[in-house]
């Protein structure tokens, strides 16, 4: 929850009027009916506790990721689990790669940690080279990277990740790895850690229920991890019933329509050629992402133009190592994307 | 969450096959239908993020508790609060009645606590007596009491808690008061603190929907606080989305629904005369609890027993303080009750 003004993030379309929401990252087909459908009907029993074990849901999880029900952590949303993660944990000297999602600092600094940035180089299109490999040192406790990056879309490369976990091995360093947006991504980019990962590696693996079946009002993220250590200390700080009975049925019913992101996928893959073409033609500087959404830069006051028009678009100004002018789109269905690209030209050079 | 063999706790109804549940203390007239109703239309827009602010609900909590909206904190169930709470505040020195709600002391533990456990007696009916008053000193960072309290049923009479408010002012303690159960306590004893907080008291007031709208499953707990600083460390740990939608939802529902708590506990004055009847001409000693729920003694086996029969109570054995033969039950419908009393009838002699 937040008190007052500190909100940083997108999706916050409560505090004023919004016509359409570019600002938060979810599936553009919306919610799977049988997910609405597994709320209705979970709705008829809210008077029990959820589940504390969240048994058939962590067997499926289990399942789906080739590991055992035991390593796998639900939270109310995966940002509970960052929060957790670095509470538990409380590493003194963390690589934060940046710009990238504002909660990892935020919940590093709740801990006490002060991290150490790893600044992403815009000339390089904000990628995360194999020159990170030798950031990881001896005395770093802990590496938090996001693919695909957020706001970037720039996802780290297979190879790179494969020695960077190596090399948290020799380091006994934690990777800490966040996939929430990995089911949206372009196929060939949409590589999981998941089945690299040996018993008692120090990785803790984030996946997501919000983005790829649009359940972001639900709360319901996972982490895998193969360090029952970590997990049994997460657990003891955490309260018996964080996910709730809809979230569980909600999350059940998920993993029940397995083309449903595949269906937003190849949606999201000819829009995003659409939008690029579009921002580009009008002189904007598109990141090349893997994601359900875009990075542009060299657009200041496009979000507040916008806002005029009753559009959201996620302004990054306020991310580490960005700057006014950079602003992360959120890939919509085809007639959405095209009320913004029509409004972005009208207001471009106004 | 939970991973394995941990559960110390009532509701689980998952794990084995279970008839009837009176392990769980919620509302024995179930959720309202408006609830539900508010449950299943949040289902349709579960693709937006929760609003981060809590806005309309904190509004309408901070009226009917005479605050401002800033001192109202909402949770994923007033579990998450607990937890929170010893996270962020990590008081040392803690003064902890016992028996209680076991949650307390597994959240102090978790940041590191040891709590200083304050025996209440058995032959005084397990009332927290003004003897508490000098149990608190200037090193005292802590107190953390639930009334009614936590399998005992028991409230702390009005004067008592108001003389400790007093010296917790005098001392600089905070006073942690655990008021989830109120809404369905007899009448004259469901007496909030609320209304005599001051700005600035350390006071931490922890309520709940859980029971008094039977939206256990939802998770959804408020805390009143006039102490900013706490809430906005609070705030910080937490994050932004912790109550989503559904749960929002839910609780603006139910508090259109004020009857329906005043409703139960009409029902449930009559049944516990009832339950308390039958169990007394049996033999057990059955505690005068002022809440919807009953604890009785020189019971042993009975937990087992009835489990056999698909009947599951709240074994207390594992409170600290109690012991073998000391159980929970809630109070249900009387038809339900009625069932309870025919199976304990059944093996109580057997």
């Amino acid at each position: 929850m937040i008190l007052d003004n500190g909100y940083v993030h997108g999706g916050d379309v409560y505090s004023r009027r919004i016509d359409l929401d570019f600002s938060a990252n979810v599936n553009p087909l919306g919610t799977p009916e049988a997910v609405k459908a597994a709320v209705r009907a979970a709705a008829e029993q809210i008077d029990r506790y959820p589940d504390p074990y969240c048994g058939p849901l962590r067997e499926k999880l289990a399942s789906v990721n080739g590991v055992k029900p035991g390593e796998i952590l639900c939270g109310s949303g995966a940002a509970e689990l960052i929060y957790q993660f670095a509470a538990v944990l409380k590493p003194k000297n963390v690589l934060l790669p940046v710009p990238s999602f504002a909660d990892y600092e935020s919940a590093l600094e709740a801990a006490g940690c002060e991290p150490a940035f790893y600044p992403l180089r815009r000339e390089e299109g904000f990628a995360v080279t194999e020159e990170i490999l030798s950031a990881v040192g001896a005395d770093t406790d802990a590496v938090m990277l996001c693919s695909p990056n957020n706001p970037t879309g720039r996802t780290v490369e297979r190879s790179i990740l494969l020695r960077l976990l190596e090399r948290c091995r020799e380091t006994g360093t934690w990777l800490f790895l966040d996939e929430c947006f990995l089911e949206l991504t372009d196929e060939d980019k949409a590589f999981s850690l998941a089945a690299y990962l040996r018993e008692g590696d120090r990785v803790f693996l984030l996946r997501a229920f919000t983005k790829a079946w649009g359940m972001a009002g639900v709360r319901l993220g996972y982490a895998v991890c193969r360090h029952p250590d970590l997990l049994s200390a997460m657990c003891r700080g955490i309260q018996p019933w964080n996910v709730s009975s809809l979230a569980q049925a909600a999350g059940l019913a998920a993993l029940d329509c397995p083309e449903w992101p595949e269906r937003a996928r190849r949606l999201i893959r000819t829009e995003k050629e659409y939008l690029t073409r579009e921002l580009r033609a009008l002189g904007a500087t598109v990141l090349p992402g893997a994601a359900n959404y875009l990075m542009l830069s060299g657009a200041p006051g496009l979000y507040e133009k916008l806002l005029e028009r009753g559009i959201l678009i996620r302004n990054c100004r306020n991310y580490r190592g960005l700057a006014e002018g950079d602003c992360r789109i959120a890939v919509r269905t085809h007639e959405e994307n095209g009320s913004l690209i029509a409004a972005i030209r009208e207001v471009w050079h106004a």
